[in-house]
């Protein structure tokens, strides 16, 4: 592995002042900063144009945004944190009363220090978000506040980024992140940071299968890419939306929709491979961009490996999720569990055998004992090469996966993977990709 | 609802003193009076006509049937009962030793006080039925009996009666009940009602699918009915047929030929709505007419609800089986349960998306909120309507019903039939007519 | 049953001394003898001939082998054990130290008394199989061995054998058996046996299936076999390997390859109607012919019903697999087991109803009580012949068999198969040959 924790950390860093948002000029410095890891594709749409049931808003920039006293102490200001700032919202110039102000105003009661996250993309409104305690301490019946927002919500475009890795074979998998948070970090810089060094781990590698990498804004740009992408997204074997993968708790896994494709299979198996015990979720049309990948016209079963999970985690949706909550080694781990179960989903094919009648002399291939033998069961006993190589010629007919002949059988996954590996040297059989989603 | 248990106890009284068989006029004349509650379409079928492996049989009516003592005292006399007389007996005047005689009374020892009832349909005989106490009485072998029986079996006809309510669809479903017993309450003038009344309150509401009701002889009258409408019965949904409603007992149900049908799966639903146990009864090929709708011709799924089963209820065809056991508010319960069933079969569509491709935006139509949401999960939480509302866009490929949806989440059948109406009336689903018995 | 414990021991003392292999003039004299008991059908394939990935091997035959010391004693003679040679050893004739000796000598330290089975069918080599106790005996480092082998190994045939009965319906079972084996009576001269008896006995019956008796040398005779009737053994219903049938320990049953086809089913079923437990090994592909019989081009379900089965039994493959170890009587009692299981089979159909539309009139063929009866359900009540008969012709779509009926309503199984004679006699049913192996 080529990532090291120095480099996520580095970043971290870059990524995590700028003010992402559905459209602006974050979004494109984000993007020109993961360019410096691999080499993205991207492309740009103009506000109004459709895309099925939606259009393409208004871009949204901001230069200033803050809340004055009238002795001109800036109470709230987003040079201190762009989360301070409700995303979208509109320019204003004016002063208010608390009470005026009131519904402008965000805070968390049950959670006093942190400011939370707040947007309003498709509903003209603004606002200002905050800590309770500043809130408690600043805001009083009788000042009057001076409002100032420097935004600008015009013509413009949406921007995204996509990275293909052809392998020997054109089936492909999803690998699919969002980008359209402003400076939290286990929602969701890790998750964009780990698609880019997983890409580029990948790149490095001789692949079976193709892998689609995808940045986009949360839903309008899951939409917008499934628009613009229709055949080929439709004809995905499945994937993965990387969110929530880097922070200090527990594993988890939302599954696909199909809840026992090879996708929730694989992860199932490589977590116990690994040893990690993880928390399931169930298949649920909340959550990120697999309510897209998920609907009837696509039906993409994509899965989420999370450390610390959306909704589940205290910090969630707030300041607080920043560099000192989701450290870089947690990153790490879960790249290493992502290329683990890319390396499994890799390696599953259907298996063909090339002498489907009756057995093949194995013997004079050297796969068989020459002297025939008298073996007497013992109980403990465990498959060895021969055992393996008859079940995968017996399952031969096409049918079966690897991984669904180790489901049957039993037998080891990564053990069945050299097994077939050396039947196909011998011309014994074919490696076909696999074409199915594992339904069962 | 417009039943009352007033309304039910005339009709019952009414009816019950008439004799009744699979042909005659009582059967006639019980047509008669349900025409006052709704308007029937009355068939009827001459004698000898083939219908499949059947044919209808002689016309049977009575005028009189009695055995006196050589001292002149009617012993037996069908003025006092109509179960008296074994169904179908052939006309005979002679004079009877109880020796001879004995095969043709039929008493039941463990049920000393009831009449039992028989029927000798396709078997040309004669019998009396009487109470076992009466029979010890009044039967000694030294006493010479005079047997008289005014009956005619000759070319007739066989009646039947129907009723249809069409529907927003034409897909229909079936409620088959059966009028051939006599003077017997539970089995089975209170299916012979329920069905009237039921009837009767679905034609005053809106529906989306198709109801035919169905009015015969058990059977022969079913065979025929079958016969005579054989297209439209095997385009049927599924249905039920009406047998023993309106005991004191405990509720039962005795499951399709298919167990697991929506049918069944509908009914179990709505007992367990309204918070009633019952019985289960499996599916067997013995019963009443579903014996012919199940057939491998027919292959109906047909569920009966019922109130003391036939073969279950200790006065089972008896004279017990009166006004004073089988009381007018049994029925009611029954009726409000079968209104409880039919309306959350009506319910049941497919849901097609007409936004298939990713989600439509539901924000633009109020049905999303306008300001982004930090949810930390807790575990009670229960489905609020835009949960609601997404897994009925996500399931909405068309291969699922409503029922399914709520068989799949767990989220509470009438919310999502509520919800299916609002994504309807926006535009943003359509509601398809169930095609299929729910097989699973 | 004609065959008895005194003719199964008449043939084993008859083909007990004859040296097999895969190839010779030993199988030919088996086949000779066999033919004595049917009348069997003997095809040759010559050396060399291309069979799938194999060919037909060199034919081998021996004349004498044995040890000598320097003093001229003979150590080791194959006129005293067939089984002392290697199976297919080359010639030599030579002098060796012990030194030289040691990789073609075998035995087993854990059973020192017998004389373990070794074959080198497909690599040249020479070998000869010992007791321990007298290796220890006869053998040490300062001796020289004369050695002598006076084998032939050149081109001539492959012989195997079969037999065929030809029932009502072409629809065919395997009954498959291999004579490959020497001197040695559970594996295999039981399987033999049985197989020439379990013919000689259903030769005498009037049968619905047809039934195709096969003895081949294992593995390249299946093959082979496979190969010269492919067609023919494609299309197979499913059958048997019959192998280990003699043994004195429990019975014991290898699943097909389906593990739950009628063959695996209706032999669980024979066992337990006769009330014996027997233990169940699963399905690999290791074993005997149902490895080719299983594999992707065939897929034949083929059980093993055995006594002592191969791997499991001490004795296996060494010279104490014998006489004394394997009685007669065994092989008698797994002969019976096996006529249960194919009368069981054979009477296996599906039903299809010739009134499919409701249901026949049974009361003018006799089948229905012609006066109507009120029975009050008991508890501990089973099924009588009326409820059989309605039960089969619920199910008469053809879409199940007899045993699948037995299966779905627990109605004992012979009981089913009268009811089903009963109804085809009157004309009310068809039985139509089974035509899929009952995967469910």
């Amino acid at each position: 592995m080529i990532t090291t924790k120095e480099k996520i950390e580095v970043y971290y860093k870059k990524l995590f002042p700028i003010t992402r948002s559905l459209t602006g000029n974050g979004n494109r410095e984000t993007i020109r900063i993961l360019n410096e890891i691999i080499n993205l594709n991207v492309s740009e749409f103009p506000t109004g144009e459709k895309v099925f049931d939606w259009a393409i808003p208004n871009e949204w920039n901001i230069k200033e945004a803050w809340i004055k006293k009238t002795n001109g102490e800036k109470i709230i200001d987003i040079a201190n944190s762009n989360i301070h700032i409700m995303n979208y919202s509109e320019p204003i110039h004016a002063k208010f009363k608390l009470k005026e102000l009131a519904a402008h105003l965000f805070y968390l009661v049950e959670l006093p220090n942190a400011i939370p996250y707040k947007t309003s993309y498709y509903h003209r409104n603004w606002g200002f978000c905050l800590a309770y305690n500043d809130y408690k301490n600043n805001f009083n019946d009788d000042e009057e506040y001076e409002v100032y927002i420097d935004s600008e919500l015009k013509e413009g475009s949406l921007s995204y980024a996509d990275y293909c890795i052809e392998g020997n074979n054109r089936n492909e998998y999803l690998i699919s992140t969002y980008f359209c948070h402003p400076s939290m970090v286990n929602d969701n810089l890790s998750g964009v940071l780990l698609t880019a060094f997983l890409a580029k781990e990948l790149s490095k590698l001789t692949l079976n299968y193709s892998y689609r990498f995808v940045f986009i804004p949360e839903t309008i740009g899951a939409i917008t890419y499934c628009y613009k992408n229709e055949v080929k997204m439709k004809n995905l074997l499945g994937g993965f939306v990387v969110s929530c993968v880097g922070g200090p708790g527990k594993f988890g896994y939302k599954q696909t929709y199909l809840k026992n494709s090879f996708i929730d299979r694989i992860v199932d198996y490589t977590f116990s491979e690994k040893g990690i015990d993880y928390l399931k979720y169930p298949f649920e049309p909340q959550g990120s961009d697999e309510r897209q990948y998920s609907s009837p016209g696509f039906r993409i079963p994509v899965g989420l490996i999370t450390k610390d999970k959306f909704h589940e985690y205290e910090y969630y949706h707030t300041s607080l999720d920043d560099l000192s909550f989701a450290k870089p080694e947690y990153l790490l781990e879960s790249l290493k569990l992502y290329l683990g179960v890319i390396k499994n989903l890799d390696a599953n094919h259907n298996v063909v055998s090339l002498n489907p009648n009756c057995e093949p002399q194995l013997g004079r291939r050297g796969l068989y004992p020459t002297i025939g033998r008298r073996t007497i069961k013992s109980k403990s006993e465990s498959y060895n090469e021969l055992d393996v190589i008859l079940w995968l010629l017996f399952y031969g007919d096409g049918s079966l996966t690897l991984f669904e002949i180790h489901e049957k059988t039993g037998i080891n996954y990564a053990k069945i993977v050299d097994a077939a590996e050396t039947l196909r040297r011998q011309n014994l059989i074919n490696l076909i990709p696999v074409e199915n989603r594992g339904e069962n």
